[in-house]
C-alpha cells in the first residue's frame, strides 16, 4: 500500500475543520453575496431560499472551489461571486429533489415543499438558478459559464436517469455510477475546475481538479448511500431508511439484490416497488446488507474513489492546503464509521 | 384618431401569417436548433420535451426577435441559437407552471405533469433552462447572457409574486400590471432587445424594441385574461373558465370586483378562494364582467398597450418587416374578436 493509498485508511477522525478554517475569511465573503442575492421585492422568495440556505449545510461546494484557488493562487471578489453562483445552483437542485421525491425532511428541518408546497418552491429554485446565472455573467468568463450551464444540464439529466431507474431493481452497477456520476459528482468537478480556470492553470492541472472533484463527489454520495442504512435520524437530520422508503435503487442494493438468492431478489423487488416500508421491512433490509456485504463493499468502492481524489492532486504542491483538500476526501468517507 | 392610434383598429381580421411568412426560412433553422437541442441520452427527456414543443405553439418569441432583427439587419446562425434559447427558456417556465397550477390541459392537449407526473416534469423544465443557457454561452455575447439570465430571474420574481396574489382578490390594477409585465413581458422584451444588441444598434432603437416587445407583452397577456372568459376550449386549446376554477386575480376580475356592489363582491371572494367551482358560478362571473365593462375595459386597456408597442417602431423604416411587426400586435389584440 502506497502512502497516499494509507491516506483514507489513517484517518477516521478526519474533521473538514482545516478546509474550513482555510476558507474561512473567503467563506464570510461568499456568505455575503449568498445573502445579497436571494434578496427580492417579493419577501416569499428570500424567505423560502432562505429556510434551505440557512439550514446549515456545510457549503462543501464553494469550499472545495475556494481551497482549490488557494492550492494555486489567491482567491478574488469574482471567485467569491462564482462560489455564490455555485451554491445557488446546488440549493435550487435541492429545492427541486425535494418537490420530485416529495420529501418532508432535510438536515433535521421540514423542507420547503413540505411548508410552502411544490408551486412556491419549484418556481424559487427557478429564481435561485437565474440568480446564479446572473451572477455568472457578472464574472465575465464565458469558460466559467460553460462550465457551469454545461454542468446545470448534465445534472438534470442524471436526475431524469435515476428517476427513470428508480423503481428498476435491475439497475447495474456501472449504469449506477454513471448516474450518480451526473447529479452529485459533476458539480464537485464543476467547482474545482472553475479554480483551475479562474487562475489560467494549464489543461493539465485543470483536468487534475477537475478529477479530483469528480472522484470526491462519487465517493460523497457512495458514504450518503450506505449512510442511510446505518445512521439515525439524530446523526445524518433526515430519516435513516428515506432511501428505501423512496423505492431508491442505491448501490447497497444493487449489490444486496446481485448477491442474494431468490428469496431476497423478492423482497428487494417488492421493496422498490414500494410494498415493504414498513419498520420491520427496513429491519430485513439492513441485515440483507450486512450479510451480502453490500454495505462494506458499497463503503469500499467510496474509499477506492476518495483515493483516487487524493491521487488526483499529486501534480499540486505539498502543504496546508492540499493536507485540508486530502482531509476532507478522508472526512467525506469517515462519515460513516 | 391618429392614423397609428387607429392601426389597431383597422385590423379585427389580423394575421400572424405576414410574420410568419416573413421568417420562414429562419424558423426553419431555430425549429432544427431545438429538435437537435432537446435529445438527450436519456430517452425520457426528448420524449417529454418533445410533447410540449411539438403541441403547436406559434413560437411567437423567436419569431420577434427574427423579425426584429430583419428590421434592422440579417439573422445569422447565432440568432437561431438565441431564438431556441428564448423557446426552450419560455418552454421550461409553461412546464413548470403547469406543475404550480395543476394544470391538466394545455393547447388542448394533457399536459406533461398530467402524464409523466411532477418529478420528471420539474426536472426537464430544468434541463431545458440549462441547455438555454448552454446555446447563450456558444453565442458568445455576453450581452445576450446578461439580457435573458436578467429576464429568467424577474419572470420567477412575478410568478412567484402571482402566486402570492392569487387568493387576494383586493389586488389593484397596478399591482397586476406589474406582475405580467414581469411574468409575460419581460421575455417579448428580451427577445426583441436581443435582436437589436446582435446588430449593435444605438442605445435608442435598442431600448425602442425593448418597447416594442415588453407593450405586446402586456396587451398579449390582457387579451388572455379576457379570452379566459369568452371563448370554449376548441378555440383557446384550454378549458375555458381556467384562470375562474384556479382563483386567479386577472385584470377583468379586478374590475369587476372593484366595480361591484357588496353582493358582487362577497361572490367574487368566494370564487377566488376557490367556493365557486361549479359551471352556473361560471356563468354568473360572465354574467358580472359584461355588466361592470371590466371584460371590455381589459381589451380596451390591451388595446392601449398594442398602440403604445406600434409607436415603439416609429423610429424604424417603413416596408413589410414593420408592417408585419405591426400587425403581430393587432392579431394579438384581435384574437378577443
Amino acid at each position: 500500500m502506497t502512502a497516499i493509498n494509507s491516506a483514507t485508511d489513517r484517518n477516521q477522525a478526519a474533521s473538514l475543520k482545516p478546509l474550513m478554517h482555510l476558507v474561512a475569511s473567503d467563506m464570510q465573503a461568499v456568505n455575503q453575496v449568498i445573502l445579497d442575492r436571494m434578496q427580492s421585492e417579493v419577501p416569499l422568495i428570500p424567505e423560502l431560499a432562505g429556510h434551505l440556505i440557512s439550514s446549515g449545510g456545510k457549503r462543501m461546494r464553494p469550499m472545495l472551489m475556494l481551497a482549490c484557488s488557494r492550492l494555486i493562487g489567491e482567491p478574488r471578489d469574482i471567485h467569491y461571486k462564482l462560489a455564490a453562483a455555485i451554491e445557488f445552483i446546488h440549493t435550487a437542485t435541492l429545492l427541486h429533489d425535494d418537490v420530485v421525491d416529495h420529501s418532508d425532511l432535510r438536515r433535521g428541518k421540514r423542507t420547503a415543499n413540505n411548508i410552502w408546497g411544490n408551486g412556491p418552491t419549484v418556481l424559487v429554485g427557478d429564481f435561485l438558478l437565474s440568480r446564479a446565472f446572473e451572477m455568472m455573467v457578472e464574472s465575465g468568463s464565458l469558460r466559467a459559464l460553460e462550465i457551469l450551464s454545461n454542468a446545470a444540464a448534465i445534472i438534470t439529466q442524471g436526475e431524469v436517469d435515476q428517476l427513470v431507474s428508480q423503481y428498476q431493481v435491475e439497475t447495474d452497477e456501472a449504469r449506477y455510477l454513471s448516474i450518480i456520476g451526473a447529479k452529485t459528482a459533476v458539480l464537485f468537478a464543476a467547482s474545482c475546475r472553475i479554480a483551475a480556470v479562474m487562475a489560467g492553470c494549464s489543461k493539465d492541472k485543470e483536468q487534475s481538479l477537475a478529477d479530483y472533484g469528480q472522484y470526491l463527489g462519487i465517493a460523497f454520495q457512495l458514504t450518503d448511500d450506505a449512510i442511510d442504512y446505518m445512521s439515525d435520524s439524530q446523526t445524518m437530520g433526515k430519516g435513516v431508511g428515506d432511501d428505501f422508503r423512496d423505492g431508491k435503487v442505491t448501490l447497497p442494493v444493487i449489490l444486496a439484490y446481485q448477491r442474494g438468492e431468490k428469496a431476497d431478489r423478492d423482497f428487494w423487488r417488492e421493496a422498490i416497488e414500494g410494498r415493504r416500508v414498513a419498520d420491520s421491512d427496513l429491519d430485513i433490509a439492513k441485515i440483507l446488507l450486512v450479510n451480502t456485504d453490500a454495505l462494506s463493499d458499497t463503503l469500499e468502492r467510496a474509499r477506492l474513489y476518495g483515493e483516487k481524489a487524493i491521487q488526483s492532486l499529486k501534480a499540486f504542491p505539498d502543504g496546508a492546503v492540499k493536507e485540508a483538500l486530502i482531509e476532507a476526501v478522508e472526512f467525506t468517507i469517515a462519515r460513516a464509521y
